[in-house]
């Protein structure tokens, strides 16, 4: 194996011992931990901003648009914000070692489940170099260890937040390989760390479906992911129009860069006479540019003709795919054929057709009468947000502390064998 | 593609079709259904037997062992156990489309999360034909459309088995989809089975270590398993020695052929030199062979002396390592450093120390004073048997039929829109 090979398993064999220690470390101790690492950040605050400078000056020498600039920017005020990110990680209920019921076998033996850490965690994510501490601090808030290989634009700035954590590990007598940083911005570190299945229990990539796809297929350590969200809203006929148009400007417009924002509106035939111009108008004032299909352009002429990409487009952009439907059948029909799994919302009168929306489409969130932008950790109540799941194995929609963890049969007898 | 390819990719595709269609259907079509099926094959018995015949003549032909033969043989008796297995299946409850809490969010909005089916799930196994119906009950009852492969010595039995059951789908206008028996021993099927991702949400393999360990390296699917069941009972200072030999007796002796039967026996030094020579006695009596650690050796001169490769061996036979400890601490590294995440047992009568054991062993099943046998999901009360995770992700231990199932979020709302 080339050095490199042999230096990411040695990552991986450290970060599994850690784990075992991590997992029998109090919430107590966690906590003090977590605290300490919030008033570390802000107290070094000026060589984070110094080792965020050198990634900012290759990040300008290599042209980098700025968009992707004002990701990468730290600065004492979003130093401070990461600071109160982990403090609130502290202030959340920890998962391990809670036992959600017991119950009593016929021979006497009584049963539960008792969550654990699910062992060590591997991210690979781009740019923003602020994930690297909150990650960090919601794996070890979940018992877990964590291997966190960031982008190579952020590479200084990750390993000065990494070195400031695990000092305070270190004086807490807390295992340092808790948190590590791949050290090097190789792409051959990537491809050695997704086949440690021996030491890694899963793998969160956090970015571009690109760079998800490319985890998937190289990895033997199972991933927990979601490509994009194709967000639909069915409005449905007799839908209250008022509400209709607020949940709908909202989940288009409120952020439309992210993966649970609109990017397809479903209208019944029945309403769409009265709504379309209605939501056009609204739409377009907050700069929102339409693409129908042909019975939206025969109320809305102006729209621009939808094309078959256009139904499974992921715009994260101010536009919208437009589509006029015989019934809730057919929104149902079109939400399997084009959807993502991610997040749907129907806008209703119907309790019917409220609880069949809900019954039968299987997206990882389904709402009624809400905005699609509730699809989040926080906005659900799991108090964090680790990320979304459209894969349905361990956990499918948004991910909180508990998805880090998984349970074990913990079984009290008195002597019981089997017979 | 080779055109093998291609008929195992219809077969995905078909699956996922009939899989949409089954999420919706009723409990009580599905029950309905199973007890048909329950009908149907005992109805059947002269073609299955037939069937079978064929199977077991090429098996003798090919040299197959006799206890390999025995598991292959159908007759009328193991028929009508398989249809009784299958009516149980019907009277389960029904997990899909249950919300097992609701909470309400600040702004009004109320969420839960539902469960809902998997979706595909594939299985692969070995030899036995009664897993053919067994597990395609267990899919169909938790909504999921399933695609079965078993060994090339039963496929005229799991052909004939497969037509029974599609048959009674078909009458009740079922998706026939909804069970698919690869209808080629051809090798190349498991391998492009392997590669629809796009169709199959899981793989559960079943059977030996070799077969696990080459689906886990080709697959681009998910894959619940476990690769062997290396099970210790600590027997600590103070324990009941009745109970302990008992116990031990019954993790060893009940059934040692399966994962779930104790392979290493650990034993605190205090009280070893009281309870190894009885343990010894009844075990050997039982046709128990000991290999021993040293200390093991000085109580017990006969026992045969135990190597390195004895503390991770899963002998499956009526062999037993033994292992003197220094105390719950060496007990418990010992089952870090050599065990398989299986099943582990403590029998002590000492409060500390039986909680210690079930919070610090983070193995998928723990039990104090109780036999290793129970790990078990009929024995733990899960209604069913699905098979045994020792993979942390989505299910770790004995998995029911909730372990086919996945959750979805629902939310209520009444016009909520993020601010």
């Amino acid at each position: 194996m080339a050095e490199i090979g042999l230096q990411i398993a040695e990552m991986g064999r450290q970060a599994r011992r850690a784990s075992t220690l991590l997992a029998k470390t109090s919430t107590a101790l966690k906590n003090r931990a977590l605290l300490a690492m919030a008033d570390a950040l802000v107290a070094r605050t000026e060589v984070i901003v110094r080792e965020n400078a050198r990634d900012l000056s290759a990040a300008r020498a290599g042209g980098l648009s700025a968009a992707l600039i004002d990701r990468l920017t730290l600065t004492g005020t979003t130093i401070a914000g990461i600071a109160r990110g982990i403090a609130e990680v502290a202030a959340l209920p920890d998962p391990v070692g809670t036992v959600a019921s017991l119950w009593r076998r016929p021979n006497g033996l009584t049963v539960g489940r008792m969550r654990i850490p699910l062992g060590v965690i591997g991210i690979i994510y781009e740019s923003r170099p602020n994930v690297t501490a909150d990650a960090a601090a919601l794996c070890l808030k979940s018992g877990n260890a964590v291997i966190l290989r960031g982008g190579s634009e952020a590479i200084h700035s990750n390993l000065a937040i990494g070195a400031i954590l695990r000092e305070v590990l270190r004086d807490l007598s807390l295992p340092e390989a808790a948190i590590q940083i791949v050290p090097t911005t190789d792409r051959e570190a990537v491809t050695e760390l997704l086949k440690l299945e021996e030491f890694i229990d899963v793998i969160i990539p956090r970015g571009g479906e690109e760079l998800i796809r490319a985890v998937v297929r190289d990895s033997r350590i199972p991933v927990i992911k979601h490509y994009k969200g194709v967000c639909h809203v069915f409005v449905d006929a007799g839908a209250d129009i008022p509400m209709a148009l607020r949940i709908c400007l909202n989940a288009k417009t409120q952020r439309p860069g992210v993966c649970n924002a609109m990017e397809t509106l479903l209208v019944h035939e029945q309403i769409a006479p009265r709504f379309l111009p209605e939501a056009a108008k609204e739409l377009r004032a907050a700069g929102v540019r339409l693409r129908g299909c042909e019975r939206t352009r025969a109320i809305l002429p102006d729209a621009e003709a939808a094309t078959e990409a256009d139904w499974s487009a992921e715009y994260l952009d101010l536009i919208l795919a437009v589509r006029v439907v015989r019934d809730l059948d057919e929104a149902i029909a079109h939400i399997e054929a084009y959807g993502s799994l991610h997040t749907e919302a129907i806008v209703t009168e119907s309790y019917e057709r409220a609880q069949r929306f809900l019954s039968e489409v299987n997206s990882s969130t389904v709402l009624v009468n809400a905005s699609t932008r509730f699809s989040d950790g926080y906005e659900l109540g799991l108090g964090a947000e680790v990320g979304i799941s459209t894969t349905k194995l361990h956990a499918f929609g948004p991910m909180g502390l508990e998805e880090l963890t998984t349970t074990k049969f913990i079984i009290y007898g008195n002597g019981q064998v089997r017979v």
